[in-house]
């Protein structure tokens, strides 16, 4: 940590700073300058408040030097997380595609979207069975009826499901029925969900919220390894910023951001970040090249039909043709996307994940 | 609604769109211009999906027109939400100033800023128990114990009080101890939380979300009227821009245009919405002459002691000086800062808000 | 200047370092922590390239202290900027109202417009003769027809002029007719354009751009009185946010932010910063408040016919109604709005500009 | 245009509105609906202002149907621009790479990176001899001295060069010395340099600016096209955000919505997206594979003694390396990087861009 005086700044005010330091066990470092002294705080600057510091007399600013998050951080943990879902490795040197429709709408059409999603190339099944609406009076998700017929998709297609919960009171019995939790981009800071989530220890997806720095998005995710639940993985799903052509702005740069400071797999999610099917290929292939692990992908079989998010769904035919183009890019950045893993998981699957060591990748 | 087809959108495109929105129970109304053809939809929008209608073929886009809060909205309730908690009216005349300590940190230290605040003017207590930290490792608040001493503070000063919950299952157990709810910008659309909270009937201060517009943070407000619960009231906290000098960026905007759209009080906070003391003032004046119906002002005696946002915290003397210049803008736009409401206030009040009719100020 | 090194950065890569910044001329003063070295350079840390230093091996990250503007800032001239134009004091206790239409529409029209203003309250006549439009094909101002019909308004009224100029080729010309040249947001960081009113002398208003850090903006004054001349006011217009019932978002904070950072006089645009007339009031009260030195307000006789902005201009009876509200709330702060101005300057005003010495206000 | 009226708006106020769209050569078509009129306007919208109808009473809002560009639209001009600039095609199927130093810095020094540029895959050489510089007091580029280097090294290495220009006035001079202009950020929306470089004819690539929508950048490359200059490329920078670990944020989106709604090639810039050399290359390949028709990467021999960016340079064998990656991707999404092209264009070239004839690609 940095505090940095102002110009006037006296003396005393000087020492009652380097008194606060040294009283919380720290070491400092003054440094006087020409115009004014900074002092470098040496140990451990998170046992000092920053906001403290910054209201003492003369102080103009305090700067962080030190990440403030360090189970998230690859400083501390170098190696790649990898993880096994439903024999589906995540974080690995192949890709992971998850698909399905936005909300569950039935019964019926969900076996059918599952079979065409698994038919067009992917291992893990998506589909929001609680969601979050912006109107009171929208279709809010058919809750435990939807976890139910998520399982049975399951059983038929042998893909893991993913689904997103946002009760914390719900948590324990979303992860009878799902293989991986999803928070959503308007819960990234529901830290009792995220505290919910890391008490589960249930593998999960930690979608950045649209306004969510990394460092607060690594944040979010310390508050569930916190907990010891290591089966974290990250989704870029696009940033609130001023074009009206799309319904989110893609932050490509978040892939290599977040894999420089750290281990964790990073999901890209096109369909929300563009908002439009007709932009969902190119942007899932940026992601692809970029260096993404996976992405998930809204499907339905009827768009026009579908009971939100519509226009951001593709077709199966579409989507099919797409994972052939991913794969193709995948390739060229020395990555595969496997289209025969399925059969590979049938055997080995439990239904619900199995906790795996973590490997190292690189 | 209107949907705006695209340039090479054929006729059978078009009577896909006007046999869809017919379906639905709305009539249609094509205007056929020079070069695309447009379809107004009359009768309730809201009961065709807007993004269903935009999926379909030859859709260019679609453009609502009714807006869709209803309980929220000034059309649909022209005249102001005024309600009384603890004997204080909120959304009156005469502005509320509502201070305290960031967090509670101890008994003894509350009840001294608790008394400050009241011989500084503040007619209710703010104080956090529960605290949303970016950081997993920061100290998140004393819980129970906190509302303990809260509910002790009001016993003595005789203010109402008002704190934020985050868990939507503590929500009864914080309307035990508290007059008002408030939810913070991090949660402003938990739906969990919004929907226990409408279902509680206890008075809240919903605060806008740090990227919210107008009309998704009205939209909140609807989940919690939609409950019947009528005693809601906005907050202004600062929204996030570009600017690093300041903490965030306050939207004084906000204050006319939700005046505008809604019939709820709107409340500002000129604390987090500068995240430095020295700019409070300032702000917190501008708030007053747009026209807020009342303040939330951090307060602590030793604010570079605080255990957090110390620097954002005035102390007592300044806090006080500032009410009575707040006082002399109010008067200068026809309202008023009542220094003696408190006094009013003890006998009639019941320790826990209750319902009063509504009344129309203007 | 603060150069973080990596963690793994080698002594090597600090000597590296350490050498680079003394062979500018700075001492350097490592602090050897914990987990990484950090160097603090003592001197002029401007003639170190901050860019530079971060693209050696092993640096983390290289953090300014110094702020990099000189003449622009509070700390290197305390006392506030104060100065004459046409015998009206900018900076000074006296608040300044400059009102106008967006655009000069025609002969009659400005002389019209003028004479309301100056009825309403209005001490400086604006009118945009040269517009910074969208589309190419929108009407473009008269240009140089425009600054004669102000000049002629200037005659008439008494009041000085006040236009945007945008071609650094045609600032002689404009100088030539207007009192106070305006820099529009679009062309904060024209660098071109900001030389040539450097060198211009003339007194100028520069407004900050949508998207601008008070940094930005205090380094584009830079410019400007980097060339000596010292004539030189801010104005806040509204920043672009995520709010659509709005056409900006008015930064209130950023009133005293400037006024802490800088002794620059800030005007403030309700106009352009709400971008809706129901709006202009609130606002414009608010920067009163908050400690503006004055405001810019758009007025047009018939705003449903105005050539551009008609939505964002007031009616003369509403904007003299708004001088009057806006007159208590000055006195509130302790300031005033002078009604009676403009007689007092008529004699001594020159036409143009004439430069006075800076005067300290507090 | 749509005019949406107001609840409470009188059929008085609707009248108003209906003979002021029909006074200037529109149709009117009015929808009543349960709640509110709906007015459609049919005709050219453009010739009614859409702010002058906002400002009439009863109206709520007007919202425009047709795009406000015409010459930058594909509705319009369905086949893609590629033109060729000496010898090198812009817009075809093969992407062209831009590479070289931020700024121009000396006569050896360009020559020297011109050379490894070529070798290591470029098309065109990109140098700064005119640098927009946030301080006034930073290196500001070397004027003409710069071009004249720019131009020896393509005698040299026969590639064509792009340098930004900022002032109107040296429009003529840098048509003189080099192959592209380019307008930079800050510049998107200075219509005076606009229609300075629209008149000169002269190929040109227009960044996005920092806060752009992209309606907003096609209407300033309509500003150019609007004088018959059709050798118009884009070029996506990264906007500003919320991050900090990077400099901007790279809008991959804008490539596919560029696509869709102009015939114009669009180049993406990575360096300056990223403004970190470790994220350039991820960054790069995401355009790639979003289908951008090129790149401008900045290359620098030692970027840690650079005069300007260094941080976010590649040396030349990083560049190599990175160009070589891209034409795997090129080559997954059914394009190429031609790395011979250079031979094949050095007999045709003629120093100066010849206009050829617009060829479809597609």
């Amino acid at each position: 940590m940095i505090v940095v005086m102002k110009m006037k700044a006296s003396q005393k005010n000087i020492d009652a700073v380097i008194h606060r330091v040294e009283s919380a066990g720290c070491q400092v470092h003054p440094i006087v300058g020409v115009d004014r002294t900074v002092i470098g705080v040496i140990g451990d600057g998170r046992v000092v408040d920053r906001r403290q510091i910054g209201r003492m007399k003369g102080v103009e600013n305090v700067m962080p030097i030190t990440k403030p998050y360090k189970a998230a951080s690859r400083e501390f943990k170098p190696e790649d997380t990898v993880f096994s879902v439903g024999g589906v490795i995540i974080g690995g040197k192949d890709l992971v595609i998850m698909a399905g429709p936005c909300a569950v709408e039935g019964r019926t059409e969900l076996l059918e979207i599952a079979h065409a999603c698994k038919e067009g190339g992917a291992h893990i099944l998506r589909g929001g069975a609680y969601k979050p609406r912006t109107s009171p009076y929208s279709f809010q998700g058919l809750a435990e009826e939807g976890l139910r017929y998520l399982a049975e998709a399951r059983e038929e297609t042998g893909m893991p499901i993913i689904t997103e919960v946002m009760d914390p009171a719900l948590v324990p019995l979303v992860c009878e029925y799902v293989d991986i939790l999803q928070v959503g981009a308007r819960n990234m800071q529901n830290y009792t969900l995220l505290n919910a989530i890391g008490r589960s220890q249930h593998p999960v997806m930690l979608k950045r919220s649209m306004i969510g720095t990394t460092l607060e998005w690594l944040m979010c995710a310390e508050y569930i390894l916190s907990h010891g639940n290591n089966r974290v993985m990250l989704c870029e799903r696009g940033i609130r910023a001023n074009e009206t052509e799309t319904r989110n702005t893609f932050d490509v740069n978040a892939i290599p951001v977040t894999k420089q400071l750290s281990h964790l797999p990073i999901i890209a999610d096109p369909s929300h970040a563009t908002g439009r099917w007709e932009y969902v290929g190119a942007t899932a292939k940026a992601a692809v090249a970029a260096g993404a692990d996976g992405l998930m992908i809204e499907v339905h079989q009827q768009p026009d039909q579908a009971w939100s998010d519509g226009r951001q769904s593709l077709k199966p035919e579409r989507f099919k043709r797409l994972v052939g183009e991913l794969r193709l890019i995948a390739q060229a950045v020395g990555r595969d996307i496997p289209v025969d893993s399925l059969e590979v998981n049938q055997n080995g699957r439990t239904g619900i994940a199995t906790p795996i060591e973590v490997v190292t990748k690189r």
